[in-house]
């Protein structure tokens, strides 16, 4: 793994979890350093998923497509985002949600199995996928709010305010289907 | 505690962590018992939130109220379900969301420093939080993208799955403000 990628984990993990020199070297042996190019495809719905990714550089959208075609974004990923389908991912079930590449990006890649390997063998990382987990889960639940609440106005502050940089880093018509909005709504906020 | 809901608060830990009964004993002292009446509210919007609630017997509702008096329902919450507001527990912000009572109710109170202390001191029960805030996250996701997908016959038959014993508990209406449809769209399915 590239010194910078082990830092920004490094930093990342140290945020909620205190390791050791030797435990922490151990943890990132786990994890598998990938690049990806703009546009590839991380998981496509249908597939089995093993694997969660833990995002050093780039942008991922996390998206699935409805009956009618209409294309929505679940989440966005950048540097320190974590992201996979976490239904097929926990559940051993087929991929619901799409996964792929805004811009080139480079990626550790960290399997179920090894996570739970991991979680069982360090308390503390126990603790640390503890608390990433409830961040996430927090996280769906105020954009489960939002949309319920419906006001879209709303929706777009916070969205400005979770991911500043992402205004500048993808395309318009991205950030509307993220709001569930056309791309017209959006021109007018 | 009572003999009934020590055993269901067990049973339902013991599907994913596994103690010993001195650590069990241990683990159940921090749970106070709390009995509750039909309408009673349990956190209301601004609150500060210091704890979160295992269900033992009777239905809660966590609700919020939007701009236009309109009432959502976020979750029901029956045996062995937890439930509070847990971004204000987690974040220590004021509550968003409503959580009170549809029936008479048994529940088991858990304050956030008690967790806390207690997956510090026993690496299973933090295994046991991390797994049941997994299950949480999930479910959240699939409540949103069903909600993005928009599809409310399908919303419905995913309400009756996750609630079967749901339909003869609570009045129509309640089911009407989880599915985020009018009294009589919900006739009509």
């Amino acid at each position: 793994m590239a010194i910078a990628a082990k830092d920004i984990l490094k930093a990342h993990i140290e945020k909620t979890a205190v390791l050791n020199e030797a435990e922490f070297d151990y943890v990132c042996s786990h994890f598998k350093p990938q690049s990806f190019k703009k546009g590839q495809a991380i998981i496509t719905e249908g597939d089995l998923v093993d694997n969660e990714y833990f995002v050093i550089s780039g942008c991922l959208k996390s998206f699935f497509i409805n009956d009618d075609l209409k294309m929505f974004i679940l989440q966005f990923a950048m540097s320190t985002w974590w992201v996979s389908d976490y239904n097929a991912l926990y559940n051993r079930t087929k991929a619901t949600v799409n996964l792929d590449c805004i811009t080139d990006a480079e990626i550790l890649c960290l399997s179920n199995s090894d996570r739970e390997k991991l979680c069982k063998e360090l308390h503390p990382i126990e603790h640390f996928f503890r608390w990433r987990t409830n961040k996430g889960y927090v996280a769906a639940q105020k954009r489960l709010l939002s949309f319920m609440n419906n006001n879209v106005k709303e929706r777009y502050e916070e969205l400005l305010k979770l991911y500043p940089e992402l205004y500048n880093m993808v395309p318009k018509k991205l950030i509307a289907a993220y709001l569930g909005v056309s791309r017209e709504t959006l021109s007018r906020l």
